[in-house]
């Protein structure tokens, strides 16, 4: 069994990674970490997990946490990740990072939207771990760059076509909605129920978000170009899921029949990737709970423009699955083992 | 006081209707007209009314109503309001109507998105009744043409740039949310409530929603050029409330301030939109209930894209709001009568 | 025109205040307070308010706002309350408090309950502001004190059945289920959106919840005797509104008819109670944004058992709307002033 | 492998079933009957099911379905459960049948309350399927009555006290709140996102209830005497869960600490029995997607009044968990099996 510590697991996404490790057959639990709550059981915290999952949460000592654990998730926020990833990994330690700490191959570009990099050595060894696209490297990974949510609906999305050089590069926008759950479990004002429920709104609209770089260093990567997006996140009234409705313009005339083609021989054996076809559209309802990706390309033909929606769970496949889906192909486990269940639906 | 009917009192935008009138002080409900629950109480459909409105529901008889009113509301589903309308008019009364039937002054464009028209004579008569572009015409209308609540979002959204010809105008995009009373009240598998919660969902992608010929049509005649446009309407978990994303490239280099100036002047002294700066952005819940639409005008400036974002009640200046603003405009009341409250929030 | 201040008005109770008296003909706002947020704008804070009350926040400077003010409303937490009242009852100001410190006229057990009383000087002066229990004592009013929320739902649920002495008082049972925003808008991890959504969950349940004793101790005075009731307070996930279920033994048979009869003339004539009877049953959507109570009383035949299920919104009836009335009742004004809003539904 | 057919599995307790049966290592699907959508794919239906469950809707041919399957799970209206279950037993197959149909042993009681039974012969065959109360009939059953949701949190929460003889039979009263997956799947107006959402509401009190006979048949078993309750519901604006809050006066004095022993000491060893202690209280939201009910007793010390309160996810232990539980014991599969997530919070 392979031994696994969770550091900074009285979060979303760290309850998330215990409910999708809880159903995988190769692992155990070793350590769970959290400031906040150290010395309580994580069951007290989260009282779903109670006879299921009881563990005490420890402080984040890292040599003690390392000695326990052969694979170390970190689900902190940016900046304390870096703090402690570097000691996993002198220790020899394998790191998924879940933080956005590792994800920017390009110190002084995560300098410009983040603060200046406490650990820009490690940088070069960090693998972007989104598996449809990187899954060879992915396998010799020791520290893991775990995508963020909106990225991964976005990438997935326009992957086919920027690899396939079918569209005007210039012209990509990226409007998401996102469940609350991807603004954390921190006590804030505006992150309240009844400041949130019924209501849809916009926010970091006009390249303010820092998913922005990433998005575009991976982009860039598939057009092998530079690109510059324009990514419109905004809040929907519901704990899960992202939404992506991606736009641009063809540089030749497509149908909906190609571009659906496209997609199906791209993501071709993928066990995460459902193209759908036939006008049918993702909801974020079909994939809550699970680590799909649903993604639907079709053309506006009254404007010639093509539209690409894509749908996730953010803390499955925007976070903790996806994690789970590298982890798996890190050890060499079957890519699918604890990530076999259904949507919870309704 | 003047007499009003309300024809279709049983749905969303009849009980929106009935709300809104409830505080004006200078009408009287005679008629409320109901196909499913004639005989009935409105306030045994509706048990929000009850001692406050409680007027038995009658069948539609259209003389026997235009007898009892000055001014009628039609508040039914589009083909059934066209087969009443004309009716109305003949026997002299005032219509505002909340249905698409007269809201497209092609009849053969109404005919390819929905059905034949049935009255083209009345569509030259019908006046398309968005104060904030045609305020002068609608004070003489006899037949009022309601806009439709997406594009009443969209339409407010791009006014200002259209009618300074400042974008290019083959590059709009309105990415749209609602919620899920623009679905009416009927009963529905797909609008269940474990259908629909906790999801979020794209439909009619790729040119396919009605709305968008509507919406064009009005472009179009702000631009004063042909326009199309690419429309996404999606449907959010809540009640209440639209919010539009609209893009469009400017042709040549704007700033925020430049666009908040631009709108700020444009709607300079209209009772019902905010236009936000500073950075604020709209969120539906600060409309919630009211007929305000908000909108937030911006660049992106790494991509050199103006970004629009437009909140709106669906229900109040997507529908019945808007209606009862007319109302006011076409009776010489003041503009704002019975439309004073403030949003409901949370 | 009377002016009003309100104070502590960042918070829901504040916001609601401002969105009824704002529909009030015959009062002004002068002030508006908040620690929190003072210089700040109003409607910065709640961005419904724009263009239609934008008055600058201020320090409680309790001199300073009595000077501008007729009368104050206190909407603080409870002890903060109490710590500026008394200045503005020195001052000879009319004071409606919305918050606990002056609803229990004993206040040994308001130390009880809460902490040790700073003020009981003016326990006597105040009035447990119930419309329908004691609107002779209310006009006459110096200091109001506003009842609580589920206070409200269960007093005006039983106070026919008391008053008549219809039932065992030892056998009363309150299950209540609240909105969130009966929480506050304070910062605290239980009170998330994604901690809450979804979720329906017992709190404070087995005689621990502060009003209880609010309840008793009127319950007792519409009884003529001492009674101790069980009280369960629930969280339900939606804003707003609350739903009691009330429980008793008659001592002797009584029918619906009977009870809905009862109920029908001990609350003849008033503005605000709607009772129900032919089986229909309260639901707080219909009340929602409205100052209504409805009550359905009913036997369960199979055992015997009274059942009362009323209806409010925690907010109006249950706080600001009754807060309102109350103020009305003070002042001469038309009791439904600014309280004639219809329910907001959907 | 063992062959199970599902009848009626477009509905949300067909669904459910489905997505447990998914995780089961030791079944597969071999029929999935829908007459709604019979020739379409189950993934049409339920686009979360996708690339993982496939299957072809068939019509309900009983002797058809019988050949291909040793196990049906009978997810059917009542009335039309009886209609084709005589045929799978005639057949020698064994039935779990989620509907009502074979839950009262009374057929007559079941006239009362339903209509007549058409099928009173297999009636005594039937086991109600409560694993905690009935594990070793349940283990020889051919024909098992899985409970109602309402009744599964009802009997739970209170069998100990029965077994015990700890309370005074006439005074119990249950109080639930149930999420809208309750109300199935059809398309009713009153079930609509936009009639249901931001409200609460109780329906079917006063002893209306069809699962009340359910209830006090089993709670009487226990108590070996005839038991009348007082059972209230109430429809909270979710998708999945039930709480109970259940009253009963002891005859005895009790602790909390006698309580939750009594509790832990009867559900020892249970493997989806949770007894919470030390002030904690359920939520649906701990038991979300997972079998487990939590239940937590404890005492009114002001009144002396027992309250117990249980919460379940009525489609998981309240419906297809409990079958799924239910099978396994028949089957002599690990009790578990297809049961080990956890709960989907948030």
């Amino acid at each position: 069994m392979l031994k696994i510590a969770i550091v900074g697991a009285s979060g979303y996404t760290g309850l998330e990674l215990i409910r999708i490790l809880h159903c995988h057959s190769e692992v155990v639990l070793t350590s769970l970490t959290s400031e906040q709550s150290a010395g309580k059981c994580i069951s007290e915290v989260f009282p779903s997990l109670k006879g299921r999952c009881d563990i005490v949460l420890e402080n984040l000592e890292p040599v003690r946490i390392a000695e326990k654990a052969d694979i170390i998730f970190t689900a902190l926020p940016h900046k304390a990740a870096m703090e402690v990833v570097p000691t996993f990994i002198e220790l020899g330690k394998k790191v998924i990072d879940l933080s956005a700490d590792y994800r920017l191959s390009d110190h002084a570009l995560y300098g410009e939207w983040y603060e200046p990099h406490l650990n820009p050595a490690n940088l070069k060894k960090a693998v972007y771990g989104l598996p449809e696209i990187r899954r060879s490297e992915i396998k010799g990974a020791k520290l893991l760059a775990n995508p963020g949510c909106y990225p991964t609906s976005i990438i997935l999305g326009l992957a086919p076509l920027l690899k396939m050089g079918l569209i005007d590069l210039s012209s990509i926008i990226a409007d998401s909605a996102s469940g609350v759950t991807g603004a954390g479990r921190s006590a804030k004002i505006e992150s309240l129920y009844c400041e949130v429920n019924e209501g849809f709104k916009s926010y970091a609209v006009g390249g303010k978000h820092r998913h922005t770089p990433e998005i575009e260093q991976e982009l860039s990567l598939l057009a092998g170009k530079q690109i510059k997006i324009t990514f419109s996140p905004h809040l929907a009234p519901m704990d899960r899921g992202i939404l992506s409705t991606i736009y641009a313009m063809p540089t030749d005339t497509v149908t909906n029949e190609m571009l659906v083609r496209l997609y199906r021989e791209f993501y071709d054996g993928e066990p995460f990737v459902r193209v759908l076809g036939d006008g049918n559209l993702p909801s974020t309802s079909f994939v809550r709970g699970s680590n799909f990706c649903d993604i639907a390309p079709l053309v506006d033909t009254r404007t010639g423009r093509i539209i690409v929606v894509s749908a996730i769970d953010n803390l499955v496949k925007g976070a903790s699955g996806q994690a789970v889906q590298n982890m798996n192909l890190i050890c060499g486990f079957p890519e699918i083992s604890g990530l076999e269940g259904l949507a919870l639906f309704p």
